[in-house]
């Protein structure tokens, strides 16, 4: 297989998982499980739990407890879609050409299907306690109390990734620093500032799913910190290279409006800094993306492609 | 002690958890934690938290393990409170006699603010995972792993319950069908709905404090459905009392204005079963908690006065 049909096989894998955990369309509040799926199925990419499961795989790990962790990252990523485009948010109407979940089912239903989402994301990670007796062997009779209770150490661990980076100091931090950038006269939005939002509201999650799936796999936590911050340098270029095609990239080659944001006036690190050290900056983040990997005693020619991929990526 | 006093000690006692574990207003995302700080020092009743430490109490419980998730739920319910004034949803501008959260941060900030209450109450659960080595003497090298095998399942399961009377089988689930009814005709609001959304918006986190508590402090399974029984008939009974005293109550007494769900022309379970039965409904609840607390092998006077006070208040 190239790495195009790796990328499709693994990103059908993720959507199955998704499909596993997500609730059924039933029962007194079968509105707002509706106005979840319609969310959830609305033809993302997939890359936060096809990050998470090659993590895992790359540190040796072998069993399906990933799988809830998987479902649940991808949620979160979705219940914050869902608020952000709230219309006392964004205000957006549109998302991968379909109409927002707040346009399609109200912006109440849409408050409470993100709330619906977080909530069951940690649902549905905590199902991995009840998996660790099989996997781990110990109600078979045949394991140690130690092999599960390193399970539960790890899977406790993982609980705790999920919600910090989605949280106050991830996600939610980067939002909020987000949305009052954008009533900022433009000289008080810094390089600090900036970088906090890009580190928050796109590398968190990032980081979450390649640290949860090097942790869940067995990795020490010396590797799990090297994860950390590739993601991070991932994440962050990713997100800078956002900001450059927004002003170099044609609207045919991205599907999109570009010059999006300096028709909103706003500040952005290309427009801070320069196309050039905008430029400069992706290309080390990236070499340091990849120095981070090449120092593991283990590899994977997939993770490396897809990073490049994301990080270079024209449009 | 007399009964007053004792609810004013263990609401102090509770209060002060929550202030040990809300984070500092500080850094680039200061501002939704000045709103987390708000909407939750708005002066609540704290009476989750409250229930689940006296349940812990009552089956021996002795250790902080407890702190962490009773922070955690009084955060969950605060969020809901936030979510629930927006504009979107009652839009509420008055809450305890002060401004509502989306009123002083604005509905964005507010939207962002309960998400991060959320988040933080399961970042916050998580804690207890690194506690458990210290409580269980584990790490001292003087326990078994045996013993912190156990506290880790109870801790995992007591996640699990968290995550799920909050959310779209708990109370998402009941905010969603509450929402929805406020849009049928008359004829449709059903007894069992009407019973559905008491379950789960208000009961199903009052479920979660009594088994958290039970749970945590090692109670059997057994008795842990005894306490969700509990918890459910008291929960429904409080709301079925809110509904009487709506139509019966002075607004001198309460406080708040009276008649409400006449005026809103919403149909509640007295419009639905007439005075005497409601009345004799919350009798027959009340009696049925009671008989469940009185079942038990362990008792807790405290416990059964504030359930009694709960259900028969009049105001």
């Amino acid at each position: 297989m190239n790495f195009e049909e790796m990328l499709a096989a693994r990103t059908q894998e993720a959507e199955d998982v998704l499909k596993k955990y997500l609730p059924k369309k039933e029962g007194f509040q079968e509105k707002v499980l509706e106005a979840m799926h319609y969310s959830i199925f609305a033809g993302g990419k997939r890359l936060r739990p096809v990050l998470m499961k090659e993590s895992y795989v790359l540190f040796g790990g072998q069993s399906k407890i990933v799988e809830p962790f998987m479902a649940a990252l991808e949620m979160i990523h979705n219940y914050s879609l869902v608020h952000d485009d709230l219309p006392d948010m964004d205000n957006d109407a549109y998302r991968r050409g379909r109409e927002t979940t707040w346009r399609v089912y109200g912006a109440g239903m849409a408050v409470l299907a993100g709330d619906a989402l977080l909530n069951y994301a940690f649902e549905t990670a905590g199902r991995a306690f009840s998996m660790i007796g099989r996997v781990s062997g110990y109600t078979d009779g045949q394991g140690h109390a130690e092999d599960a209770l390193h399970l539960y150490e790890a899977v406790g661990q993982a609980l705790q990734i999920l919600a910090q980076k989605a949280g106050v100091y991830g996600m939610v931090g980067g939002q909020c620093a987000d949305l009052c950038a954008e009533g900022l006269p433009a000289e008080e939005v810094t390089d600090a500032l900036l970088l906090y939002i890009h580190k928050n509201k796109t590398a968190a999650l990032i980081e979450a799913a390649m640290m949860i799936g090097a942790l869940l796999a067995g990795a020490d936590a010396a590797f799990v910190s090297v994860m950390e911050k590739v993601a991070q340098n991932v994440g962050m270029a990713f997100q800078i290279q956002d900001d450059i095609l927004d002003v170099t990239g044609s609207t045919e080659v991205l599907g999109k409006q570009t010059g999006s944001d300096e028709k909103n006036q706003k500040v952005t690190y290309v427009s801070l800094n320069g196309l050039e050290q905008a430029r400069k900056d992706v290309r080390r983040m990236s070499e340091e993306a990849m120095e981070g990997l090449r120092a593991l005693p283990v590899r994977s020619p997939f993770l490396e492609e897809l990073i490049r991929n994301l990080i270079t990526r024209e449009k």
